[in-house]
């Protein structure tokens, strides 16, 4: 393990100025500061100091989502880690970051200089800088809904989209709905893909087929549902899974503006218990997880990477929210086309 | 939730007599106190007296593994868990079931009987009768390897297999293999089917065939490997994935017999990393977790279900032990069939 002192040795300089550097004295200069930084970064340096009161701080960076008020959907995620972090005397900042601030400061150079031992991702896309330099990052780090292989300090947390989707499938099912389609996006965040197999094992394991233009995974979020409902519907189903709640809410709008009556004609379910699901009219049948948990047990997964236990994911009991978007299969003829 | 009150009302009977009934109490009869534990399994009763330090107790349920001697594979799994547990202030007990054991007594019922708040299960069959009944629990518990679908006070803890596989196979590429066999047993317990999915992935994701016949995923455990492996090696196999190192054992004493040697003329690879991967000649090459890390996790992820956080899975890394069985690919031609 490095020491202050083998960073002094490569460098030349005494142990104390290593330190003064590190601990982001103002009496050296910056440039200085920046070489012991970026060597102790080069020899794998990490903070030690979990002992020291004033040393024990974490950091939450989020992007893309919101937290500031209840309704936001990382607010009770934050909000969790935070009162678990706190109760066992860390300091929690929240840091808003963007993909900008990303290709402007390594992660490790960002972590190091600003004395965090180690932190919690929120709404971080794939394409994001910081994501591929989470590969070999040496700092305990636990990151929401996007998986990092084969790094022992990076652990996933999030749903598990496998029994979520298994739920969704088995309530459509228990309604009647045999002519199930899917609709998901391309997979900007890691959980698409999940969500996609987890629907073809779903639908396999009950017999059921998964028929050509039934399936749309090509979607590109924010991009106009219309063509694959109507694809969907032309095929006769009647029912339609969406990758996410933002998906569900626009194919029942299309739906409805088709002529389609949810649920009566077509049923509707999303992911993610967003604050539309809850109040859009018809509400949406959806799959939610307990996000106070999920921040919760984020803080507990991380003190565990803080402590060299190599957890490389911790997945969530997802629950079925039935609501007014699901109904059984309509069984007149289903004249409109 | 249901108070003592709730079941001496249903019963007729007094509070002090169901708080006997439950605290095993010498002074009532046998067949009322079980009246009492029935009715309060019945009602969903769980202990909830994790503050009192006397009846601090977690129970560890260990089923065909072996822990006592220092090479057992649970060794480390239990001792793991016992230190956790024990630094938080439980007392933890180790008891060994048999199927026969199971079917004498509901889960339930012991866990009441016996004050556990809480359990660690390792080494369980998907036949065992406890498995079932672990569907419905309210009893927070742990399955190391078994995973029991949508109960929340229920979780999984074990090694990523599909990351584990991928360290396999990506080492097998690496060293120039191709023609990769799999040979994983019928699925007694729950991780052969992940490890066999998780070959498939490995394999199409590097744009190799799965071929006919070189993949054995009907193999009964304990069954003699021949007749699998010399259709490996008609084939043109020059490596073989196993689903576990009793295989891998098996199927490198198989190859020798038949006068293929190894790595020389067939690489094999295992999983687990039980002692035999490391004392037979050639050692095997095979994918290894740390159990110490499995068991301390399974406390940590046990507290939070008690907590009421509904952890489905924690999966931990997996690492692969590079030993004498694998070798690059013998380019000579290769003669014998």
């Amino acid at each position: 393990m490095t020491t202050i002192k083998n960073i002094a040795d490569r460098l030349g300089v005494s142990v104390g100025t290593v330190s003064k550097g590190l601990n982001g004295a103002k009496d050296i200069s910056e440039s200085l500061r920046q070489k012991i930084i970026d060597t102790a970064i080069e020899m794998d340096y990490t903070i030690k100091r979990t002992q020291n009161e004033d040393y024990r701080k974490l950091a939450v960076f989020i992007e893309r989502l919101e937290y500031e008020a209840k309704d936001d959907f990382a607010y009770d995620i934050v909000l969790g880690f935070k009162q678990n972090a706190i109760a066992h005397k860390w300091s929690v900042d929240i840091i808003r970051v963007t993909p900008d601030f990303q290709s402007k400061i390594r992660y490790d150079t960002y972590m190091l200089k600003s004395g965090y031992t180690g932190s919690f991702l929120i709404g971080f896309s794939l394409t994001d800088a910081w994501i591929k330099q989470l590969e070999t990052t040496k700092v305990p780090t636990v990151m929401f809904d996007t998986y990092i292989r084969k790094n022992p300090k990076v652990c996933y947390i999030g749903v598990d989209n496998y029994e979520g989707i298994n739920l969704a499938v088995d309530h459509l099912i228990g309604l009647g709905h045999e002519k199930i389609a899917l609709i998901s996006d391309t997979g900007l965040s890691a959980v698409s893909g999940e969500r996609f197999e987890a629907f073809q094992n779903s639908m396999s394991h009950h017999g059921l087929e998964l028929a050509d233009g039934m399936i749309a995974k090509d979607y590109i979020y924010n991009d106009p549902v219309d063509s694959y409902v109507s694809d969907f519907l032309k095929r006769g189903a009647t029912a339609i899974m969406c990758g996410n709640d933002m998906i569900a809410a626009n194919v029942i709008l299309t739906c409805i503006k088709s002529g389609y009556n949810v649920p009566e004609d077509i049923s509707v379910v999303g992911f993610d218990d967003i604050p539309i699901a809850s109040s859009l009219s018809p509400s949406i049948t959806t799959i939610s997880q307990s996000r106070r948990s999920v921040g919760k047990c984020g803080y507990v997964v991380l003190d565990s990477i803080i402590n060299n236990f190599a957890i490389a994911k911790t997945l969530m009991r997802p629950q079925l929210i039935v609501r007014e978007s699901t109904a059984g299969v309509n069984t007149l003829e289903r004249i409109r086309i």
